[in-house]
């Protein structure tokens, strides 16, 4: 538990890193920067927690806060550098993704949740901070573009509910699943692939 | 309540139609249409069950997901037809919002909000899902567009509390409540009523 | 605690005030108006309680309800004089923002969360109504602009978090420390301050 929640905390400050750099790509003020830092970090597993009925664990817990603080102050001081690391940001999204998909399904079940909801839920704990930055900035959330984004966390929540079916091992299937979903993500970048159009 | 619960499912599995088919009028992938047939089916309800601190009912009881699954997958097979059946899916929506209305106000008046709130949270419960529906696919709201909308869904919910008032039973109070909302709604597009506008 | 009641009332009235006017400014009906003062007037208050996972006030206490509508009202009735009066809705606006600062700072703190959360939530309190209301009405919200508006609140929390360790009376506190936010946001506004821009 101890290393879950100290990947939990670094996986905060990774999202915030990527919120404070979006805000930089449109030179806004330092605030505005910490402030979608912030959302970008907590808003997923947030709104996961408000539909489970429970508090968001960065209320009670002051570390989410000061590690989202650590990224934004990374972000503010370092984005010109950054900004060169494109490559290494998108395979921390991945893994990020990946991780939070997993831990948010378990969280689901562990409160209780139907199995189809947890992995709905895992996915939103996974994909919607991202989607509340996108909105801020006024971009198309990730979700709508053609790429396999929230496609590739459905895919990794499945994959879970159903090995855990058969029985198998809580660690061994959140690692396997995980693993799908940064696969399918990585694969699916490289070679361009995309869902088909409805309405085409 | 067997009947009001399959009425329930059925409104969820309509909505999710209504939201994945405006999905389809804008060309996104099958991800992105199920995405918003989801929001715009669970928006309203949830938004209500949140206010009044209670868990939204699709998180616990996974036949509204079915349902809303089984909504977008007639959606996104059958778009090229349904798109001929406007008239229709707007009889379709004008029925929901009058239905989700009433029940939604019986649940917050369930859940001990005052009478005043239980009209806001009702109105809410009917239309926040298509809002958002609106907001995710860039459109102005239907909500601020020159149409009588939620006034409608507001009228019958101070019909339902006024009614009430006067002891009327609550299933025939219902009922009457939720025909006016309807009959104003279908009114208001035939002759093109608005209200009057502020700031003009 | 009837005063702070009171005020907290007039605070509604005066947000569904600033709504409802911002609304005006955009040609939208009374409906549109009277939704966007409540969103404005209930919004940051709401949003904190739903982190806290505690029901909204407004909810239960109808009084609330009926101030956002007598502030609609007046808006509706009064919109081409109340236009003129900008710089006084501006003050209001700045007592606004220190009050509900400080007041929703002190309830996170008495529903348990940390003290970083309690500045985040403080500061939410005020500030997000606002920015609701500018994403409804497609502006960028204000928090965005370049003024300092949520850096004062902020900093009048993180004030009463300092001073309150040194063990000042709570009342002095509040009173100083909602003073702070109502003095930095009047001079940067008079003087044109604004924080500096990341990624310029």
């Amino acid at each position: 538990m101890d290393l879950l929640y100290q990947i939990d905390l670094i996986g905060a400050l990774v999202f915030a890193i990527s919120g404070a750099m979006t805000a930089a790509d449109h030179k806004i003020d330092i605030f505005g920067a910490a402030f979608t830092g912030f959302v970008t970090a907590i808003g997923g597993g947030s709104l996961r927690d408000i539909f489970l009925n429970t508090r968001p664990v960065w209320v009670d817990d002051g570390n989410y806060l000061l590690a989202i603080l650590i990224g934004v102050i990374i972000a503010i001081t370092t984005h010109r550098y950054l900004g060169k690391l494109r490559r290494t940001l998108f395979m921390f999204d991945a893994l990020g993704i990946s991780f939070f998909t997993i831990v948010g399904l378990q969280k689901s079940l562990a409160a209780d949740s139907s199995e189809i909801a947890a992995i709905v839920l895992g996915m939103f704990s996974a994909v919607m901070g991202g989607v509340t930055r996108d909105t801020l900035m006024n971009e198309t959330p990730l979700i709508f573009r053609r790429e396999i984004y929230a496609t590739a966390c459905l895919s990794g929540a499945i994959s879970f509910i159903v090995l855990s079916s058969f029985g198998m091992d809580d660690n061994l299937n959140a690692f396997l699943s995980a693993s799908l979903i940064f696969i399918i993500r990585i694969i699916s970048v490289r070679y361009k692939l995309s869902l088909p159009i409805i309405g085409g």
